[in-house]
């Protein structure tokens, strides 16, 4: 029946499936299905899905599902469920050393080294013969999917280092662990920023890292499959935040999700707008005379707006991946160069395009002249904003799309009308 | 001296440092280094400090470098060789086994799995016994890093399967492979898409997979570090395309060649500008009138370009993510009523703000029914582009920033002042 039609297929296109059906239709196959299939099947699902089916299942159940789960899955899951609800199925977890490791996982925050971890791994004492090791480790491996490496720590459990396979076999079963062991390991604190573990591993192609506590003791492990999410979960929030998309919304959220996560940018929007409005209005004697530079606004504004997202990107992006060098005021200066050089060759065309269209010269100048100041200063916000924040410990991510094309907006109107009025002498 | 300092720092490390030294210092460096470090350093470098350092080796020296690379860092740096060196350095290269693979690999696209993979692997016949087996697989580790997967093939090479360890372990040596082995394997084709290779091995969680000819001949390897790039690089493309920044520049390129990416961005937005600037054109005898329809300009330009790239951001991270159910029709009317949601709220704001501000509320009206209708076309176009460009086959992420805009620059400013001129009865 259904489990042999299912028997080939990866829980993972399962989980897919599930998703797509209503919250009775996927708790009825989830109990249907092969209880080895499902637990891995429910790490894949989407949030809400997964809450509804662990709704309908017992604590028992859900006990069930968590004791084949590698712990770091079965932690998040249980920080998933209603708070009155945690006791009891951890109390119904058969494996108790499982459900200890379980529980330590807990206390770490989700956004750490220790809230992506797992307890899984093999580790050996450095005061071991080789043959213990060997009898050690077997049993150990029984519960890691894939060993990568064998850690080797102290009688107290801090890391000391690791353990080639290959030395392993080819010493006397009577050598000490110390006496053969690599000293050289790379290891993230439990505490370390998720982002920064993927840089590690993704500089050095680790596939698996140890996380130590603030004494150095070994408690967890972090593998490239929960990486590879994090370093894919990350860019999605950057791209989502650069479009003024909050709160890493999906396509298929709902109406209200997605509202609650566009509305607050495009409200700032509205206020930059107004803003622009009420200083274009400072002007409105200028409008009679010279009834062209006003109709430049939106170019102005959009020029402003997309030399500021070009530089904030440049930065943002610079700054994850450690490449701005040199001092603030370089790369500010550098960015002044690169706006003036832009603008200069915009500021022709459009003085060409102006000079045809309308055949008033000094007025053309006068525009053609603005823009190149609007650019430079757009360049400059771009770039500062970012290199500011960072310095004060925000994330500099915040500082693009909206942020940036709201603020040069303002600026860019307040500049052109300021100098184009000081050209025309008015 | 120099080796026995850096003989605890990474080659990434090493790298780094080198990255930031001139031509000559960065060539004396790895001519100073021990062998081994250099050809790791060499595949980690600016691939601009890589081509002069390559410049000042002879072909020997850059044939015994490759020698000590993997086929697949080998066959990169190859590719980056000037043509008229290629078949000297390939010429020098001592094994010619491992000549003969990267030779091998050079004939595949960079943007393809082939471009990718690796020759390194252990496969076994399916018509060996398991004594036969373990006495290959030997030999063929010696080259390989990690093994990850044992793989079967038959006598032509074709891909039948995979071996588990530990049913090689536990069975007689002269049990046939072909009894034993596991004949599930994910594979991806040499042409695949890399990004198609690299949603493969997320989702189901792969640290390397088998990579397979038009007839199913096993013919390489890719590995999970090299996805990680693969995963990195694209999103950082896709986020500098959002912010109009073409050809992958970073933060220390040069002016000339940050110029050369941003530029045709802003000359896009240039001639947006000015299409505007003539549309705004066409409604000037309104002008003394309704002057303060037009201090709104650079608003409803602001609303328009960001709900439309909301809209389209969704929806391209929706389509990498396999993330878009239903028709397009279904898609269209679920973002035009989250669009006219948006647009109702923000349209009460504006109503009261210039309501307050002008006290004339006929034309406050006005301004904020139009500005509901710019903002549900605004998200109509975000949302209609890309799901076109995706089903003509065009990558859907170039409908961001910039493109969409621009584009909502026009529209949104044709559509407010003839719905407010209409409205107003003018
Ligand atoms: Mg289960
Ligand atoms: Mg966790
Ligand atoms: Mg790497
Ligand atoms: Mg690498
Ligand atoms: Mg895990
Ligand atoms: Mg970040
Ligand atoms: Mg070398
Ligand atoms: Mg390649
Ligand atoms: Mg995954
Ligand atoms: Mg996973
Ligand atoms: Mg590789
Ligand atoms: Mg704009
Ligand atoms: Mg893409």
């Amino acid at each position: 029946e259904l489990n042999t039609l299912f028997l080939d297929v990866h829980y993972a296109d399962i989980a897919e499936i599930i998703n797509e059906l209503d919250d009775d239709e996927a708790t009825y196959l989830i109990k249907l299905l092969d209880s080895d299939k499902t637990s891995d099947i429910l790490t894949e699902l989407d949030e809400d899905v997964r809450e509804a089916i662990l709704r309908n299942l017992s604590s028992k159940e859900i006990a069930s599902e968590l004791g084949e789960l590698d712990t770091d899955d079965a932690a998040d899951i249980i920080g998933e469920l209603p708070k009155e609800q945690v006791q009891e199925v951890i109390s119904k977890i058969e494996d108790r050393e499982h459900a200890k490791d379980i529980v330590d996982l807990l206390r770490y925050a989700e956004n750490s080294a220790g809230g992506l971890m797992a307890k899984e791994l093999v580790k050996v004492n450095e005061n071991w013969n080789v043959l213990t090791c060997v009898k050690e480790m077997r049993a150990q491996a029984e519960n890691v999917t894939r060993v990568h490496s064998i850690y080797v720590v102290d009688d107290e459990d801090k890391l000391k280092g690791r353990l080639s396979l290959k030395d392993l076999l080819t010493t006397s079963t009577k050598t000490h662990i110390k006496d053969v062991f690599i000293k050289n390991v790379d290891s993230v604190n439990v505490n370390e920023d998720p982002e920064e573990v993927a840089r590690i591993m993704s500089k050095y192609d680790l596939e698996a890292i140890p996380v130590i506590d603030e004494i150095g003791r070994l408690v967890g492990r972090i593998t490239i499959d929960d990486i590879v999410d994090v370093i894919k979960e990350e860019a999605e929030r950057d791209y989502q935040m650069a479009a003024g998309i909050s709160q890493g919304v999906e396509a298929d959220a709902s109406i209200w999700e997605l509202t609650r996560a566009r509305l607050p940018w495009l409200i700032l929007g509205l206020f930059g707008g107004a803003a622009a409005a009420v200083i274009m209005g400072g002007f409105e004697e200028m409008f009679r005379e010279y009834t062209v530079l006003f109709l430049f606004t939106p170019l102005i504004a959009a020029m402003a707006g997309n030399v500021g997202v070009q530089s904030s990107a440049i930065i943002v992006q610079g700054l994850a991946n450690d490449d701005i060098k040199g001092s603030i005021s370089d790369r500010l200066i550098k960015e002044m160069l690169l706006a003036l050089l832009n603008g200069f060759i915009l500021s022709c065309l459009l003085l060409i395009f102006t000079w045809i269209w309308k055949g008033d010269f000094p007025t053309s100048l006068a525009i053609s002249i603005s823009l190149i100041a609007v650019i430079v200063v757009a360049g400059f916000i771009g770039t500062f904003v970012p290199l500011f924040l960072d310095k004060r410990g925000i994330d500099p991510a915040i500082a693009t799309g909206p942020f940036i094309t709201t603020s040069n907006d303002i600026f860019g109107i307040l500049i052109y009308f300021s100098i184009a009025k000081l050209i025309l002498g008015i």
